[in-house]
This record gives structure tokens, C-alpha cells and sequence, in this order.
């Protein structure tokens, strides 16, 4: 099908939970309520690194309207136990010791203990009255200190997974990986130029407008009931279940609506902790978190410390890269550093690469995923070497990049080899664009271009799909919507259908009510649960036909469908005819279908920066920006423009000014919305979007998901656009006025 | 398979819900909270025939707290709509008139306004502000009296569909029937002896602890979301799609849990008007009823006037039989009538029949389903009658029973022909109890038998079947569950899957939520929602099948399952175990189905009554109580046995106790629980119950459904024990002390 096929897909409509969202009656967690209802508070670690001597709950417990106190030892028993989420084999001691702290606190705001009482109030008053005994030791705050040979260390059992095998001695590296493609030294010896460059990101949080929030309430009969807002209700359901080691199936998991998430919002940090005081106390209990609570206690995407070193000849072709990655992990073994090095040269198309890629665990919170984890800090790196390259062999930035860019049948060092993928026709979109044809004019005033990959993922998806006798149909899914997926899976079910998209009313269920569905994340749900409603759809559509059939006395096969209707000789009927039938051809039509696709398309995202620094205070002022990126379908236009400004944003934020600023003990200085400062509307010129589409072939639409790839680029492109504005190459995150000042003076 | 070969049907577990519903946690219609919720109240009528001449909402509007008043007049106008609930056309003023008079009330207790303000006490006071200015007219109460030529009109626009033809003149009779059978005039010149008796039965009502109660949401996009306490969610939505002129996908209705319903909840009420009241002030607003507006405001089941004429020659054979049965419709059209021409003959092949069914409309509350609707009514006349014929042939009362019982084959006069049902099997199981073959012994004491028929329904249903990697399974249903359904249902889909039931997890979710699925009503849900469970159990032991080959490198068609294992070539997994493995072989697993049944198997049902009349006060004591029935499969045989003796203590209520005593002007003179005086566990011996399974062939596991045949025979058993103990025929219900001095005193 080609574009002007379509009926639904690539329009913009209203979206459905719009008016819930709008006049404030969609519920979030917060808002839930339930007759009996406690509330909880948890004590947080005021050390970064420590031991847990005693603790002395009794005078917390006495307090009036305290209905019961848990600490880690409310934990079931399960020594050793080895838990599995599909990323390889994790000590169930990690999982739950970051839910509550066990022996030992690991940052600060480390959870020890949860209070439930009558108020919150109380509960906040009763969790200070835990008397906890601690025996502080030295903290360690980023990786490349994490690394020495005589750093504190965190984990007496840790042992660093080297290249594969697990290494003898004590470390705080969990892990160390290797990707090799061709020969990188070799390759250095045939080039003209090679720049090699040392970088720095700082730890930074998404900053979703909605703390973290729980209600638990577990049941007489052994059941769970969980309500929160999550990126997950069945990784809700899974995770709690591990950390209080029951089965699964015992906790149903209801989504409230979401605040944001882009990634914090996957991991458990309170559920198990009201489940626990909830089966003390019989009742259900509601757990909300700070700002403070979610700067320290929630996870932020990783610090890092990384190098690369490209080689090029004098004609611009990139021969030999190599990078090494030091990614913090905070308190417990992470997960970033692997995407990390997965992209950090997945735009190129380079004969012969090593990438180095290393899990360090300091005293910090334990890292969690922030919009293409792991890729934006690596691109920074990558993107302002190209840059540096470029300027070199006096080529175009953009050009450099074109006779480069990674196409299909391109081997990426970590292994796969691309399929159809849009790298060259996003940087063609660049060069095209009327921004970048623009002349930017004036004193102090720079443009700076980058690219970033994010390779999405698949993951199962289960709808369900049933037939009002109106006509319209209700869909039943199990995707938390965090950015308007609702509509963007309706309208494909709608488009499948042949029905006006008003006519699908989707449903978010809670986890007893539908099948197994993934995490919303990767950028999976559109092409992942879009497809599960197509496919249903699909399975509606085959039904309907039989419907039809009987009616027209015809075998199912000789009706033909298509845009909203059916026909088989000479008699014809509208979907919404034929469905006011279906009572009296059988009963209802409900269509069902899960997925696990296999046919994920990667994105590309480039961003085009124009900059004025005050050369009097370091200061950076965005002009124009624009963000490009290959949807592969847009499905609703709107919500990808959306999604990529939203990207462009964040990534403009953790260029010029987010971080978490520590103090040498470990204490972050700025836990506030006030001084953790993230840009806002004010700060900002409105994000220009250029949507590219080069179709994914494996989904029936073409589409790729666009949640991620778009904040990988916009560090990378306001550090080469400073550059042209104030003469620095900056190589540490954020590029906050001091930090350009203190560049402007080096030189 | 016989009864050995299963695992989990005839079994008696824990029902899902108990836990939920013994510690208080089940939430039910008048739990429901929400954030800026409003309180409704109704203005009903203090008249029972009445004009209505003005309405003047000006005081109740000015009164503190008050947000809105709703009329009739709020309506969207839709003149002389017909609608269709499968029954026939209806005038859509009907259907609305009974939730808010126009024109004329027609009971007392007839809704006429309705309030929304911030707390229901101020709803209450602003409702007495509304004025109503009201023309009294004359009232009648009953179907004999309404029938007269010269008798107040209630409605002037209603004309008789007579033998299927409409008449021409005004009347109060707005349906005459006529069913026949062979020729009963010739038949009757065959008999030896014909008995003709006249029956009356008064208004009684179901009595559910929980009175209605609705709130209703008109959110801001138009959509309309529902909860409420209801037999059928569908029948919720739908209903008030109808009323207020919308399309049925606009309304969302979620179940709440129900206490109690026997037919009497599912005609709407509130909620209409509380979406009326919602729409107007943008809020939520709940409205509940008190036990006064239970009676004057919701539907009882019709008093009746009966006349039954059976003749049968001398050695019992029952050859001709006459019924004429004229039903209280209440202030509208009404549907009992015809189930009770269904059934009133329905036990006995007689060769020649003819039944006139008369609904008629009365200065009463519009009737509404309770129990078997119609069928109690008719067999008080008939099972009477049968006892005389008996006791004048000189022949055992089961024994004249079982020369005449129905069978497979047998034709009814309302037109079709049995398939395999248990009449004779429950006749011979009364003969064969250890009760019926007990003396029963002393003074003013006696026995009475009588069997009942209730033809049971199937209407559709849906359900889905959600596979846990844990190997337990998530059933999404429709069915509200008033008996236990929750578990009767799962344990048909535990069976087909080899599971055990407290592996499955059932949930009623909401209308949006799960496919058409029809009332719970009928008898049919473990009958038709059990076997959508057993359908979409089997779709997923296919997929699990086919998950199987995957891993087994085989074709699914080689793979045997049963009992929950697969096995093929050696190889072999339990259903947990190959849950595990779903997501690796192609994702979640999701079972559905949807069902039409055609196979319904009517349930007969009898009772034996021992009674002591005291002859000084006429009050009856029920000193032994027997209660039989065909269950066709009992799933869970508690549940069957809790609806046999259910069904007993509402008859036995139903036949010697309760009424609407109702004042010349048409006033409900005992609309309270301790007036309207139904049986409580003092006044009875614990029902005895024989279950008897002869299977329904319809059905996968044989089920017919036994929520309400059980209600058929008890007011006959009584009337003909009461003959034995008293020595008087009583033809009147309720045979209450007074009215059984007032017999013997005749006699």
C-alpha cells in the first residue's frame, strides 16, 4: 500500500483519552483512593556508603497511628537465589537491595525501611523516629575512581565478567565487553588523520512531572493487588513478584495513567514495600514519593567517562575507530553500557572497529533507562570527533557523515548487520532542510550538526479486539500509554478495520485482563502492540467474513473486504451493517492476537543546532533547532513530532545544564525542580521536525518507533554548533555556562 | 467422559471471590467513590393514576447544595421511536416513562424528577421542593378488575396485539396469546373426570438485600461510564442507550459486585437519570435507593388470576387441559406472561391443550423478572389442581405425575418438542428419597409434592484466556456473578486445560473490556459464559500445541494433550511447564471465544413440603423441606445446592407469607423488611436438596442451569400439604394465617 492509501494511518486525530487528560479526570496513582487506606513513608540512607549496624524500629512502632514498620528482613527467605528478566542470570540480593537496603547502604537516599500509618504525615513523622546505626565508609562517585586498583569497594562478591569470564578478584566492574570488527589497529595504519579524544557525561534524570507511587494491597487470600504508574504493569507484576518471591500470577497489576516516564518509570522501587506493610497490617498502602525521593532514590541514567578514536583518509572515508566506555551503574550491576556500545558507531559504515564497553558501580543510585540509554552519551563522543574530523579535512559535516553513513547489509561491531535503514536519507533530509540552507548570521553565533541510532526493540504485545453491535469496537490492551499510543494502536486497528478511528475505544487493562505484554519501552509499543491490534483486526475482519457468508449463503472465502466493507455477489454490507448482525450469525466477534516480533526497525535521528554563547558568561542561547528522524511510518503525525521534540528537549537539557551535582560525600546539592535545572518553555525556541519514512519491512505499516532516537543527537550537535560560536571543543556534560567559561579561558 | 474421568467438575472449591467478599473488600454499587462525586435523589409519585400538570423546579434549584433537576422533559426528543430488545418493537416512551413519568405517573412510587447536589440529604430535602402539581384519576390494581370494559385507562395510546393481530379499541390488555395443542374441547369429551379451579396470586417481589443504585459519569468527550450493581453489564449499556438516545459504545458500564438480583436487576433505573444529572453538572453523581424506593420504584414479579382445567381418564392419563393466565404487566407492558403459557402444562404430555395468556397493565409498579418469571405462578395452579385429579383417582400424587411426565419427544403447546430432559428422572427421584418414603406422623400435619419446569436460556457470551508464564491463566469474562459463576466458569476452563481451578483467575470486567456477553439471567451462565470458557480453553491447548511442535520440531497435529501434560515422540511437558516456554516460541497466549448456544436443556424441578397448620392462628410451619432438581452436570455441586435451596426459601416465602398489601388508592401498605415479611432462617428447616444429572447433550460437561427452576414447585407443595393438614384447598397465594383461618372457616 502506498501512502495515499491510507485511510486513518497518517492522519491526526483527536486523541482518545484526550478529554480525561484535559479537564483532569484521568486518575493517577495518586489520586487512587480505597476505603482503609494507610500510608507509608520510607526511610532513606543520609550516607553514600555505609554499614548498617542496627536498626531499632520500636519507638517508630510505639508512635501513635503507626500500623507497622518493614526492613529488609521482611524479606522471605531466599539465600543465593539467582533471578532472571531476560538480561542473564542476577544475584535476587541485588533486586531486592535496592528496594530496601540489607547490610549495607549504597548512596545516598538508599531505602531501609517503610512505615505505614494513618497519615502520611505520621508515617513521614514514625520513619525518623527509626533509629538506624551506621558505620560510614569512604564513597566513590564515578567510574574512572571506581576503577582504581584501591577504590572503596561496594560489593564484597561482586566479580567483573571479563570479556566473558568472571575474574578472581574483588572489583567494582561487573562487567567488561569487547566488540570486534576487522582489525582496528591495522586499520589506524592506513589512515590520513586520527583524532582520539577523552569525554565526560554527568548523571542526569529524566525528570518526569509524576513521582513514583504505589498502593498495594495484599489480600486474605494470598492475592496482590497493586495499582501504580508504570511503564510495565506486567514488569510491576514480575518484578514484584521475584523480590517477594511469590508466583507471579498472584499480583494483578492495575496502571493508573502516567506523568512521564522515558524510561525511569520500569523499575520497582516502592510496590514491594507497600506489599509488605500491607500484609502486616491487612489493609491497602499507598506509598508516594518526593522530588527528593525521586532524585535520590529513583534511577538516573548513567554518568560516564568515555574515549574514542576515529581514523579517517584524506578523502573522508572512516577507516578505524575505536571507543572505550566507562559507564557508571550506580549502586547495583546496570544495563546501559551494552546499548552504549551497540550504538556508538551504528551511524558508520567502519571496516574495522573495537569498542571497549565497562559496568562500574559507584555510590550512586542505581541507574535506570532515559530514551535510547546509553546512546546519547556515546554519541556526544563520536559526533564531536566526526566533527573535529570534518573540520580537518575541510569537508562538510554533513557530507563527512553521507559518505559514511551506515546503510543495509552494513555489519555493526556488536554483531548484526543493518536491514533497510533511513541513516542516509535522514542526513539527506539535513542537508536539504531549510534550516541548514540558511545562513546563520552574526557574532558569536554557531551551527553544529549530529546524528543518533537507536535500534528499538519487539517484545510480545497482546490485543483483543471486540465488536459492538453499533458498529464500533472496543480494543483491549496491555501497553501503559506514556505517549499517546492508545491512538497510534487504534488507528491501526481502524485502518485494518476500515473504520473511522472514533470507532475503536481502546482500553488500558490491568494485568488479570489481558495477555502477557512487554514493557512500554524501546520505542516497541507502535510497531510491537500496533501490530498485535492488526493482526486482531485481522482476525476480526476473518470472522466477519464467515458472518457474511452465512448471511449470503457463500463460503467465507469468496467474500471480499476491504475499507469498512464486505461483498460477495452482488450483495454488499458495511462493517457497521454486518456488525448489528452478528447476534443473530453466531454471537459476538472478538479477535484476538499476540505477537514477539522479530522484524524491529532501527532509527535514525539527526538534530541541526544554531547557538549564541554570551562570551561574557558562558551562557548558551538555542536560536533554532531542528530535529530529523526516519519514523519509517508515521502513524500520527502529531505524536512523532511530539515524541521528537520531547527528545530534542531532554537532549538539550543534559547538554547545556542538567546534572546531578554531588558533593564529595555523595550528597546531590541540587535535588529540587528549583536547582536541578531543566529547560523550559521559556528557554527554548520552538523544536522544528522533519519526519523522514522509509518504511521497516517488518511491520505492515512501515513503522519503526520514534519514542528514543532523538535525544541521542542534540548534545552532540550544541557542542560542534558552540564550537563554531565560541571557538571550544567542549567534552564534558553539561555544557553549563562556568563549565564554557572555564573552556573560553583555557584557550 | 463419565463423572470419574473428571479432575476438576463436580468438585467443591474455594470460590475465587470468597476471601473478597467475607472480609468486606468486594466493592458493590454503593462503595463506588470519586473524586467531586454528586448524590441524586428521585421525586416519585404519591399517586398511583395520576395527570400530571405541571412541574416547578424552581425551589429545589434555589436550594443550597442543589446542581441539578432532571425531568422527562430532559430526554432528547425522539417521537414515537420504536426499540427492539429482541422481544418485539416497543415504544421508546415506555421504556422511558418507567424511569421518569411524562404526561401521567402510573404507580405510586413512579419516578417523576431526580436531583443532583453535594450530599444526598440535601438531594432528598431539595427533591420534596420540587412542586408537582398532580390530577388524581382512578386507579386499578388488578388484572381481572384492569380487563373490565368500563375500568380506567392507563395508557391511551395502547391497543391489544390480540392472537397477534392489533385491536382497535383502548384497552389495558396489550398482549392475548393463545397456544394450541391437539383439540381440547374434544379431549375434555374423553376424560373421566376434569377438575377446573381459579387461581389468584399477589405482587411479590425479590427482595435482593442490596437496593439499585447507579452512578454515572457524562465525561467530557461524550462518553458515558456506568457503575452499577446489575445482572448484565451489556443490558446496562445498551438500556440506556436506548433511553437516552445515543449510541450503545458511548456508555462504558463497569460491574460493580451485586447483592443479590434473581431478575429483579436487570431492568435500568438510575441509571439514566444519574447520567442525565451528570451531563447537566459535569460531575459524577451517584444515586442510591432505600429499601421503600425497592418496592414502590422497581419491578415485582406479577400478581396473576389464573384459571387451570385439566381432565383425565381413570386410570390417570391426563388427556385435555385448559389454562387461562392473565398477568400483571404493571404500569407497562410487561414479558412475564409468556414464559409462564411456556410453562404451565410444560411437565405432562398432554395430548390436547390450549392455553390464553392475558398481560395486562395495571396501577403497579412495571413487573420484572424473578426466578423462573411466570412459571411459579402457573404451576401453583396446575401442581394444585394435579393433587385433586390424584386424590379423586384414588392415585399416588408422584405417581400420576410420573404416568404423564414430559420426555424426550414430548410436544409443548406453545410448539416445540423436548429433547432429552430429567422429568422423570426427578419424579423418580422424589419417589425413591428417604423424605418421601418417611411416615409423616401427628395432628394437623401433612405432605405435598409438585414439580416445576423452567426452559432455561443461552443467549451469547464471551471469554478470554490469558496463559502466565507461571502456568497459571487469567479468564476474562462478562457475566456479572450473582451465584458463584466466577468459579463455576473457571472450573470448566480448568477442566478442559488439566489445571487446577485455583489456577485459573477469573475476572468480570467491564463493558469496553471483553466481548458481548448477554445477562446473567435465564439460568445460563455456567451454562452458555462456561462453555465460551471451555471454547477458549480449547483454543488454547491448540496454540499450546502448536508451541509444542515448535519446540519438539514436530507438527502440531502429533502432539497429544489432556489432563495438562503434551506429549509427543518421547517427549513430554506439563501445561507449566511449556508455559514457561511461550515466549520463546511466539509470544503470549491468548485464548477467546465467543458463543451463540443452541443446545439449552431445560431444568425441571420438585419439591416435598411437610406442614403443620396450627388450626387456632392458620400459620404454617414448614417441619421438612425437600427441594429436587436436574442439574444436568452439577460443575460445583455446593453452588447447585445453594440455588436449590435458595430458590426453596423464596418459593416457601413466595407461598405463605409474602405480598404487596396494598391500600384501595393504590399505597404499598408493608414497603419495609419487617412489614413485607419474607422468611428468615428461624422460620425454616434446613433445605434438604437430591441433585439429579441427567445430562444436558447441549453442553460440553451436560449443564443445564439451576438458578431457577428450584422457585417453581414450593407454593403448590405447600398449597398441597397444607390440604393434607388443614383439609382446605387453598387458591390463593399467599396462603398466609389469615387466609387459611378464612378457608377453614368456609369449609
Amino acid at each position: 500500500m502506498t501512502k495515499t492509501e491510507y485511510q486513518v494511518v497518517g492522519t491526526r486525530p483527536v486523541r482518545h483519552d484526550g478529554a480525561d487528560k484535559v479537564t483532569g479526570r484521568a486518575l493517577y496513582g495518586a489520586d487512587f483512593q480505597m476505603a482503609g487506606l494507610l500510608h507509608g513513608a520510607i526511610l532513606r540512607s543520609p550516607h553514600a556508603h555505609a554499614r548498617i549496624v542496627r536498626i531499632d524500629t520500636a519507638k517508630a512502632l510505639a508512635y501513635p497511628g503507626v500500623k507497622a514498620v518493614v526492613t529488609a528482613a521482611d524479606f522471605p527467605p531466599a539465600p543465593d537465589k539467582l533471578v532472571d528478566f531476560g538480561e542473564g542470570a542476577t544475584p535476587l540480593a541485588y533486586v531486592r537491595g535496592n528496594v530496601l537496603a540489607s547490610g549495607k547502604v549504597l548512596y545516598r537516599g538508599h531505602a531501609v525501611a517503610g512505615v505505614a500509618a494513618t497519615s502520611a504525615h505520621i508515617a513521614e513523622e514514625a520513619a525518623q523516629l527509626i533509629e538506624v546505626e551506621y558505620e560510614p565508609l569512604p564513597c566513590v562517585l564515578t567510574a574512572p575512581e571506581a576503577m582504581q586498583p584501591d577504590a572503596p569497594i561496594l560489593h564484597d562478591g561482586l566479580r567483573t565478567a571479563e570479556l566473558g569470564e568472571k575474574a578472581q578478584g574483588r572489583s567494582n566492574i561487573s562487567e567488561h565487553f569487547r566488540h570486534i570488527l576487522g582489525d582496528s589497529k591495522k586499520g589506524f595504519a592506513e589512515t590520513d588523520v586520527v583524532i582520539e579524544r577523552e569525554f565526560s557525561t554527568a548523571t542526569v534524570h529524566q525528570g518526569y512531572i509524576e513521582p513514583h507511587n504505589a498502593t498495594a494491597l495484599w489480600n486474605n487470600d494470598g492475592r496482590v493487588h497493586i495499582w501504580c504508574s508504570t511503564q510495565g504493569s506486567f514488569v510491576v507484576r514480575d518484578a514484584t513478584a521475584c523480590v517477594l518471591d511469590i508466583a507471579q500470577s498472584r499480583i494483578r497489576v492495575t496502571p493508573m495513567e502516567i506523568g512521564g516516564g522515558f524510561g525511569g518509570k520500569i523499575p520497582v522501587y516502592l510496590e514491594p514495600v507497600a506489599a509488605l506493610l500491607s500484609r502486616k497490617t491487612g489493609r491497602p498502602v499507598k506509598i508516594l514519593m518526593t522530588r527528593k525521593d525521586v532524585f535520590e532514590g529513583t534511577g538516573p541514567t548513567p554518568g560516564s567517562y568515555i574515549r574514542v578514536k576515529i581514523g579517517a583518509t584524506s578523502d573522508g572515508k572512516l577507516v578505524a575507530a575505536e571507543a572505550y566506555l566507562a559507564y557508571e551503574a550506580g549502586a547495583y550491576p546496570g544495563a546501559m553500557v551494552g546499548p552504549g556500545g551497540m550504538c556508538v558507531f551504528a551511524a558508520y559504515d567502519i571496516p574495522n572497529v573495537t569498542i571497549d564497553g565497562f559496568d562500574v558501580v559507584v555510590n550512586k543510585p542505581s541507574t535506570a533507562a532515559y530514551r535510547a540509554p546509553g546512546a546519547t552519551n556515546a554519541a556526544f563522543a563520536t559526533e564531536t570527533v566526526i566533527d573535529e574530523l570534518a573540520e580537518q579535512l575541510g569537508i562538510d559535516p554533513v557530507e563527512i557523515r553521507l559518505r559514511n553513513a551506515a546503510k543495509e547489509g552494513t555489519r555493526r561491531a556488536d554483531g548484526p548487520k543493518f536491514k533497510r535503514i533511513g541513516c542516509v536519507e535522514v542526513l539527506e533530509a539535513v542537508r536539504g532542510s531549510e534550516h541548514y540552507q540558511s545562513p546563520l548570521e552574526g557574532p558569536n553565533r554557531g551551527r553544529g550538526v549530529a546524528v543518533g541510532f537507536w535500534f528499538n526493540v519487539g517484545l510480545p504485545s497482546s490485543c483483543t479486539i471486540n465488536v459492538n453491535a453499533d458498529g464500533t469496537v472496543n480494543l483491549v490492551e496491555g501497553s501503559t500509554d506514556i505517549g499517546g499510543t492508545r491512538t497510534s494502536v487504534a488507528m491501526q486497528a481502524a485502518e485494518v478495520l476500515g473504520i473511522p478511528v472514533e470507532d475503536v475505544h481502546p482500553s488500558v487493562v490491568d494485568t488479570d485482563s489481558v495477555g502477557f505484554t512487554a514493557v512500554t519501552g524501546g520505542s516497541r509499543v507502535t510497531f510491537s502492540t500496533g501490530m498485535a491490534a492488526c493482526e486482531a483486526a485481522g482476525d476480526v475482519i476473518r470472522q466477519m467474513k464467515e458472518r457474511a457468508a452465512k448471511l449470503w449463503e457463500t463460503v467465507p472465502d469468496k467474500v471480499e473486504a476491504g475499507r469498512g466493507s464486505f461483498r460477495c455477489n452482488g450483495h454488499s454490507a458495511t462493517f457497521k451493517e454486518l456488525a448489528a448482525k452478528v447476534g443473530e450469525t453466531g454471537g459476538p466477534v472478538v479477535g484476538r492476537a499476540t505477537v514477539n516480533p522479530r522484524g524491529v526497525g532501527g532509527s535514525f535521528s539527526a538534530a541541526i543546532a544554531d547557538v549564541e554563547v554570551d562570551p561574557e558568561t558562558g551562557k548558551t542561547t538555542v536560536l533554532r533547532f531542528t530535529s530529523i528522524q526516519d519514523a519509517g511510518k508515521a502513524i500520527h503525525p502529531s505524536y512523532v513530532e511530539g515524541q521528537m521534540q520531547g527528545g530534542s528537549v531532554q537532549g538539550i537539557g543534559w547538554g547545556l545544564n542538567e546534572e546531578y551535582y554531588m558533593s564529595r560525600d555523595g550528597m546531590m546539592m541540587n535535588s529540587s525542580l528549583l536547582d536541578y535545572r531543566m529547560p523550559t518553555s521559556l528557554d527554548l525556541p520552538m523544536i522544528e521536525t522533519i519526519i523522514v519514512e522509509v518504511p521497516n519491512p517488518g511491520h505492515p505499516f512501515g513503522v519503526r518507533g520514534v519514542g528514543e532516537a532523538n535525544i541521542v543527537p542534540p548534545p552532540a550537535a550544541l557542542a560542534n554548533a558552540i564550537y563554531r560560536a565560541a571557538g571550544v571543543r567542549m567534552r564534558r556534560l553539561p555544557m553549563s555556562p562556568p563549565a564554557v567559561m572555564e573552556a573560553i579561558w583555557s584557550k
